[in-house]
């Protein structure tokens, strides 16, 4: 009997109707099969926040100003951001990576130091990444994920920072998944009216002005750094047989790269949560992909992956720990 | 300036976009509301599980025996069930309580005993309780808030185990909404097709068969004994200012018969999951309800209530420790 068909089996007869634990008891089955156990664990749970800057931000695509991703940079080291309260909540070792911030952090500040360039072109002019840059990138993701491993992680969330990073986000969906610009394209932090039709208009520019042929070459011309570095850190957590953590909008995004990359990546990613940006749902759907929450965030930063782990945890237990009928004694249907 | 003002000003200047923490800034702001502070705390978090016999499972409204009611609750008290992996996992204080199980518990087995029946009448032939009966179960209901409360608890969720009351709930629904009968009737723990049917032709005649005037009179006749002992731990809890974690469709119905005999309750009322079950989300709808959770569970126990724990957690925790823009020195919007 495959691993498969004894997890189902292991499921069907715990003690509840069949399915009765909905979404819990696909992810119990994923992580069974990512695992390849019938008793899996979840072992130091950790997340990374990859944070970099914009050069599109220049066209003001964004109501926050540029600089605000070095400040909230300095807020996750000072822990007083979304996704410090969530992590020390819920045991989640969390680690600050600067990809490519427009800033020099002050010797000592517990940033680690990826930095592969003070921030993405402006892509409006030229493309946001040379290949050389981007592939810098994912080489450091794919590092840092080694170093997890190293310290006994098995599952692994992704967040970012990025003032302009949706932009570069919905510039991905629109290539992969060859939906128009404008289905693509949301409020992010706060653009509306105007504003949003502003940043529509640019992007479409952006769309029309390249024709990248592979996954790696639509990444470098359309992404971010701290999407790239979580782009290697994604393929490498899969090669890992770790669990994925994939947050909101823009960490889908970079899902949606890796699995362009390596279609075997889409098998450990467990997708946490679905935001009210507009190709978000979009997204997921077109991944066959139902998220863990749906709370109306829309901050990033990894805050959906670091709130969706107590259900993770919570189907790995009810897997390991719950009573099936014959062992409680209760009948099942007539 | 009011709490609310207060409260809402403190939420908004958390270094996040305005709004971007979704329903869990709604969740804090009621949280600070009900425990009239800026600064709320979640105490030694409780649930209560209910159970009782149905006398309608005579009409086969169930696929599951009448039997499986007792041998769950002593899966709960052998510690096997969902609940019981949910509530060790997110550190809930759990009780069981037999408000009117068929069957006699052998001594020493730890189920508070609260049975005011063996059970509910079967309601195709008479009403489901006597007036004294569902008064005597609203009355232990509240004193087993009351020593929660002397424990030191200040928010409390409530489940339920009584095979047949999702008819019971579907009943109540269809009274005091308005809603027809079939609108109101799911397929409980798996009756579909010619089941459902049968279930929803048999739930019509009960229907018809009376016209009870107060929200009392209308949950003794359709109610359960374990459905009534969680109207009044809601009344009561919602007198002691706690919070309170309705879980699904029968919880979401008991919920409903408690704000129609008070409706102060409905603000402590924080709701956990949205279920499947056809009945629910219009009943949340027109309760102007979001839930907490949309995973496709539809077990009941108290499952939703103890699986959004942490969520609730997360509103209080981020409203508590996130620092401000000020605090943190970040730029807001320009």
């Amino acid at each position: 009997m495959s691993i498969k068909t004894q997890l189902k089996q292991k499921i069907d007869l715990k003690t509840k109707p069949l399915g009765a634990l909905g979404l819990l008891e696909d992810v119990a089955l994923q992580i069974g099969l990512i695992q390849n156990t019938l008793t899996p664990e979840l072992k130091n749970p950790a997340l990374l926040v990859f944070a970099a800057d914009h050069g599109l931000t220049a066209e003001g695509i964004s109501p926050f100003p540029k600089d605000v991703t070095w400040q909230m940079v300095m807020n996750f080291v000072a822990g007083g951001a979304a996704i410090n309260v969530f992590c020390r909540q819920n045991g989640i070792n969390l680690q600050v990576v600067d990809a490519g911030v427009d800033f020099d952090f002050p010797s000592g500040v517990p940033v680690v130091d990826a930095k592969v360039a003070r921030g993405t072109r402006n892509m409006r002019l030229e493309p946001a990444m040379t290949a050389d840059e981007c592939a810098a990138a994912i080489q450091k993701g794919r590092e840092l994920v080694r170093a997890e491993v190293a310290k006994g992680c098995n599952i692994i969330g992704f967040g970012e920072m990025g003032i302009g990073n949706t932009s570069a986000s919905s510039l991905l969906m629109h290539r992969f998944l060859g939906i128009s610009v404008e289905e693509c394209t949301g409020s992010g932090t706060g653009m509306f009216g105007d504003q949003l039709s502003h940043k529509v208009k640019i992007l479409k520019e952006v769309a029309e002005k390249y024709d990248p042929k592979t996954p790696a070459e639509t990444l470098a011309t359309f992404g971010g750094l701290e999407i790239a570095m979580m782009v290697g850190a994604m393929l490498e957590a899969a090669e890992q047989h770790m669990i994925l953590l994939v947050d909101g909008f823009i960490a889908t995004a970079a899902a949606l790269t890796a699995i362009e990359m390596n279609a075997e990546v889409r098998k450990n990613c467990v997708f946490c949560h679905s935001s009210n940006e507009r190709g978000h749902k979009l997204m997921l759907e077109k991944m066959e992909a139902k998220s863990m929450l749906q709370l109306d965030l829309r901050l990033g930063e990894g805050t959906g992956a670091a709130l969706a782990l107590p259900l993770v945890k919570a189907a790995v237990n009810f897997l390991n720990e719950m009573a099936s009928f014959e062992d409680a004694g209760v009948s099942n249907k007539e």
